[in-house]
């Protein structure tokens, strides 16, 4: 996605070997219009699919995961990450580890947002280890739900987290996916929409 | 906002004598085009006010915040409940008690994001308490950021959030205001919109 890739030009930071910062326009500070698009061309990658949920993990997921689900037309559910006691009912739960805070935490779902009937598509901001996505997939699984494809917003493609999904069958498309940083700068390899 | 009322009394639970749970379409899965709906009324109640941000927390705030950015063509900000690892700017931060989860937690926005040149309109899912409002204005307050007032989706009028806020001169615009529960029934007030 041309447009999701200049702005990450433009306004992305390199922090280190492996770090990427977007906080001026998805994982803090978050520009709606991007957002939109995005949700466009998602919902296109995936409108012959039957999608019947779009499911994401709080709290960078929800923007790009809310648009896909309005332009689907269906309903967006996301993963929380600690359990309220508001949430009394049964919950479907799995472990993700996450590499950029150096701890597991556990992910729910109320099981009953999530059925056997469900065809749903995964929204996530980033894939780098897959960690995120696989915890996402396990609770559809634990639901009996069939998991359409997993969008991604920004791929790592040098780390391992592709490789997870597609070994599993998994149909995954990334709107921009990184190659590499060389001298503070992005490299990217070719997105997938 | 009759539409909002008519969804809370059809798909709201009320579990006790104070807790509302609007998780089928508010904090867990979302209706994207009941959050469209928000941010339009929302938007409409501001739009001479000349906003520049619109700021929530999350992970609930983001969705009804996200939209009323986007008709107000403005970016969207949401504060953090925890720091990561790759927020290394400095941080404007306040402390919120949940009475939910009966936990203080720090709430932050990178200072970058929020200047005294902003005129700041706060989106929340819920006022009950006003702590989380309360939170989020003492960070554009740190900023030197003028905060034109605070839409709420849901305010629970029987709590003292609503006084807390009015007592500092800051004007509150709810959409939903729940009188209170009466045999598992939800009781409105009339809205502000």
């Amino acid at each position: 996605m041309k447009e999701l890739e200049e702005r990450i030009k433009r306004d992305g930071r390199v922090l280190g070997s492996e770090v990427l910062k977007v906080d001026s326009f998805l994982t803090h500070q978050v520009d709606p219009e991007l957002m939109e698009a995005i949700g466009r061309v998602f919902a296109d990658a995936f409108k012959r699919e039957k999608i019947t949920k779009v499911v994401t993990i709080e709290a960078s997921g929800i923007a790009p995961a809310l648009y896909t689900a309005q332009i689907l037309g269906v309903p967006m559910v996301f993963a929380r990450k600690s359990k309220s006691i508001t949430m009394d009912e049964e919950l479907l739960t799995s472990e993700v580890y996450s590499f950029t805070k150096q701890v597991t935490s556990q992910v729910s779902i109320s099981r009953k947002f999530l059925t056997s009937e469900d065809n749903v598509l995964i929204i996530d901001d980033f894939l780098a280890n897959g960690q995120a996505a696989k915890g996402l997939i396990e609770l559809c699984e634990q639901a009996g739900a069939k998991v359409a494809g997993v969008g991604i917003v920004i791929e790592k493609s040098f780390q391992t987290g592709r490789a997870l999904l597609e070994d599993e069958g998994m149909r995954v498309v990334s709107l921009a996916r990184i190659a590499g940083f060389s001298n503070g700068q992005v490299e990217f390899a070719e997105g997938d929409a």
